[in-house]
């Protein structure tokens, strides 16, 4: 379990702070972000490699970070993806004229967060890629790749896309080669216990002793599969087995090869299974090239391991040779790589200066806002206080069901972006009832985390766009503006009804009230019957899978517990409702 | 907990394979010996410096094998010292005629294999010295320094020696630098939970929640004192300031850093606290040189971390930044680092070839014997095999009693080292009784492991050489056969009588014998009743420090547990005394 912490609220800053004082001579910080980029600096003309994710995992990604590997990473919370507003603020700060390529695992938060801040600097001109890595064989089958998670191949499709780059290839070469590193990858992995969370005392899953989880996800997820346990040549044959199934059809027979810890699955025992590998991999007549065995992608004190398979052609090969030296990993003779580009030797200090179009407040300026909508935003702070109240209360709740299929940050990450959102609304003091939104859901999305803060962000800031800050609206454009927010989720997120997601909570909500204000009836009341409506939809969303002390066969999908994004979705909704009642009454 | 295994007696060996099938880029094996060397062999004319101990703590020892560092491992069991015949055949195999400097831990048992194995080395004209490392300032007072453990601090002497070895000193050199980079390094550590031995459901110690132990040793052992559990902060301002009252009065304010995780406290965390460090660090005007925050002497899966301060002048400066590229840590520029010696492009396998005089089986070979002495040594293979079914009876219950202040292998040891035994005493089957002791013994000191194996082993071979392979001795001449055996353990161990050893057994037991054999008691019946005394006295040995589950100051020191030591020589004692009576009866 995690002990070593101050406020547990701050461990992923407090982590930071460290880590770059640690390691000045490798890395520096992106100003006014929670990011790193090597010491050197970006170097003009040559393409940024930028990784990231949640923390949690290292070395991955901070300690990735130097020449030869990544140019920076984006540094999230705990098991949570970055904001976009910091993806974006990293890669603005990286960009060296060449173009940027952000790379990370495939999870809806990094997704939706990166990829939103792509938009963002393809928007000022700048050429953004992304290439996702999808290496976790377990978590999807064979047909539909791309919904794959990424685990430890990260590393070997990093080390390909930051060797090519400091080789000097342009960003399409960068992208063409970081993809196929990752088609080239494969990863299969075991837990035997979860990771505990700072600030908890039990961790996020439990193993019978007998038994193992195959599949294991980086963020806490136990395994798609509970087996017996095996030993450590059994695992070893399971894993080198199942890997080979999905051996590229042109693959030539050579691979790097990483044996992964996930964090307290010690190296001695790594060794152990990894004569075990090395034998049956020998024997299927693979050539083993510069095999890593160690804690490459952990995921905190997690118990488990991962085999990954990077399949090596000429090209491959030689980006997996090549020198790297970061904080955590070093390869080869890096005395001669100062990277390519237009001008190594210029002094890059000024570039990662964030500059005016990067201040993070720039969504949150003050519109010019009427009296009556100014007004109107004291009824929207209030909303949000018990917003920030209810979650409060529920928080430990929240995290229990997120722990249930997920990583159990759901409570933790809203707690954040409510406080944050609060705080950006009552610091708005001129704004007008939609400017207070649009602050609210720009703080909420920049501190949140994960996809329920980008999600909860841009919710807010629609809902802020159709209210406005000039007229009080009636009940029937607050409605509109709900079904705006609902609309900008569904798109982003790329959900429907059903998916046991927030919109399983929202679409009742939104409908409810549309129909009750659309026959006359006051906000107020149409809020709390919606809210209701909401709740009830909630507590009916079942998640998929199961894994708090579980001993039964993955067949067994579905649970019973409530997804926690339609839960605190339901829970927002009613605390709102009360305040409207209080403030408004029957007068809208 | 460690859970990755086959079969848990042969860990290491399997760990050993692994490591070098994963690093045969870095290491390979040293011929017919568990110890590893550079795979390009040792350099003719340069001094090698050899490291070494139990596994356990990896990436010390084996994982800092390569230039600029160690020029090869001995590798005993899990917290195990290697035996006095691995420490000589890795000597052996690596002295490229400039001497070879062995470096580990201040433990007993290390203690005494290494010394033998220097003693032998020296006997055959090679120039071994040794430098015990003793950075832990926990375990004793700063007036018997050299008593205290080595943890941490083993990184950063082994580098000062292997840097300075590299660059070509002559062995008296590479030895005053390693003793004064020891004198100016010093450790302290904080558990917060114990590891768990392959093969075992339980840790080896438990600490309360809200409690943390300070000093941690690295074989499991629990801290010196119990506290409440401290933040980040608060743990790293500790370390600080109790490292800085030990600060050396030459002590420039320059120092290489070292925040080494054990096991399962996670590099997120370590950062956490580093950032604490660095700020104490900072305020009392210290100049941090290349710090380290990560996991370089490990404990296998324990939980906790410590802090290392090497205090540099302008040599130790010199030789910490030095590069060094080794499987598992890696710094600075290598490309030029070709090691300095008479003639470093020698091809060098024949010289790591295990020659005739580094046959294990030298001390085992058999001595022309009587045919009463051969048919004596049925007897004795009759005496060690009820030996070996004792202990494995009570290996649990030795174990357990070691965990108190130990490292809970006793059981473990003793009952490989005895296996050992008998298959050798077995194995010579037209030895005579002197003959297969000596086998014995000779088997027990090689595969035992620690220091109860080279005891045990003494001991055997001694009585053996008493005993003789010519007459069957009078129960007068086995008493003394005893006594000698007796008396090689005391001088080997530098322990007497009192200090909660097997001595405490063993002189009790030789003590009764003589009295009573002198008395014209036959030997059977004799050896029972100096069995009995034997037993009366382990079971009064009561160990110093308890550490299961304790909520108790130090203050409080003894616990009523026997000595695991005393207690197998009883059960041991006893075992023969029902063999000697039912062989023998009363006819001696």
């Amino acid at each position: 379990m995690t002990r070593l912490y101050n406020d547990p609220a701050r461990f992923r800053d407090d982590m930071v702070d460290g880590f770059v004082a640690a390691y000045d001579r490798y890395v520096r910080r992106v100003p006014g972000a929670s990011g790193v980029l090597r010491a050197a600096g970006p170097v003009p003309g040559k393409v940024s490699v930028i990784v990231g994710g949640g923390s949690g995992h290292y070395p991955a990604f901070c300690g990735l970070v130097g020449p030869g590997f990544a140019d920076g990473a984006v540094i999230g919370d705990i098991f949570t993806s970055p904001s976009a507003e910091q993806a974006y603020l990293v890669g603005k700060a990286l960009d060296g004229g060449a173009g940027v390529l952000f790379s990370y695992g495939n999870y809806n938060g990094d997704v939706m967060n990166f990829g939103l801040a792509q938009s963002r600097l393809r928007g000022e001109g700048i050429d953004c890629r992304t290439v996702v890595v999808t290496d976790d064989i377990a978590s999807a089958s064979a047909d539909i790749v791309e919904q794959r998670r990424g685990i430890a191949g990260d590393f070997c499709v990093f080390k390909a896309a930051g060797a090519a780059a400091d080789r000097g290839e342009p960003i399409a070469e960068v992208e063409r080669i970081a993809r196929k590193a990752n088609d080239r990858t494969r990863t299969l992995g075991a837990a035997f216990a979860g990771c505990t969370f700072p600030g908890r005392s039990e961790p996020l899953f439990t193993v019978d002793p007998a038994e193992m989880e195959l599949g294991l996800g980086i963020h806490g997820e136990p395994g798609v599969a509970t087996t017996e346990r095996l030993t450590a040549t059994e695992l070893a044959e399971l894993l080198v087995e199942r890997l080979l199934v999905e051996r590229p059809a042109d693959a030539d027979g050579r691979a790097g090869v990483i044996l992964n810890g996930l964090g307290s699955t010690k190296y001695e025992e790594l060794f152990v299974v990894w004569k075990a590998v090395a034998d049956r991999l020998a024997a299927a007549g693979i050539e083993v090239t510069s095999p890593e065995v160690g804690e490459l992608v952990t995921s905190l004190d997690m118990a488990g391991c991962s085999l990954t398979l990077h399949w090596l052609d000429d090209e491959l090969a030689e980006l997996w040779d090549a020198p790297a030296d970061t904080p955590a990993f070093r390869r080869g003779d890096v005395s001669g790589m100062a990277p390519r580009g237009v001008a190594p030797s210029r002094e890059a200090t000024g570039v990662v200066s964030a500059d005016q179009s990067s201040n993070p407040d720039q969504h949150s300026r003050p519109v010019a806002a009427s009296a009556a909508s100014q007004r109107l935003a004291r009824t929207v702070r209030s909303c949000l206080d018990a917003m920030l109240a209810t979650v409060t209360e529920h928080e430990r709740y929240l995290g229990d069901i997120d722990a249930v299929a997920g990583d159990g940050d759901h409570g933790r990450g809203m707690l954040r972006g409510l406080r944050a959102a609060c705080r950006a609304a009552h610091d708005s003091d001129r704004a007008g009832a939609g400017g207070a939104l649009r602050a609210a859901g720009d703080a909420l999305a920049d501190n949140g985390g994960g996809s329920s803060g980008v999600l909860w962000g841009a919710m807010l800031r629609a809902v802020g766009d159709g209210i406005g800050d000039t007229d009080v609206p009636l009940p029937q454009a607050v409605a509109a503006a709900l079904r705006a927010g609902a609309d900008t989720i569904a798109e982003l997120g790329g959900a429907k009804v059903g998916d046991k997601t927030l919109l399983d909570a929202l679409v009742p909500f939104v409908e409810g009230l549309e129909r009750d204000v659309a026959a006359g009836t006051g906000l107020a009341d149409a809020w709390r019957r919606a809210a209701a409506e909401a709740t009830a939809s909630a507590e009916n969303t079942s998640q998929l899978r199961p894994n708090i002390g579980r001993a039964r066969p993955l067949a067994e999908k579905s649970i019973g517990t409530p997804d926690p994004g339609a839960v605190s979705l339901a829970l927002c909704a009613t605390a709102v409702g009360v305040v409207l009642t209080e403030d408004c009454g029957g007068e809208q």
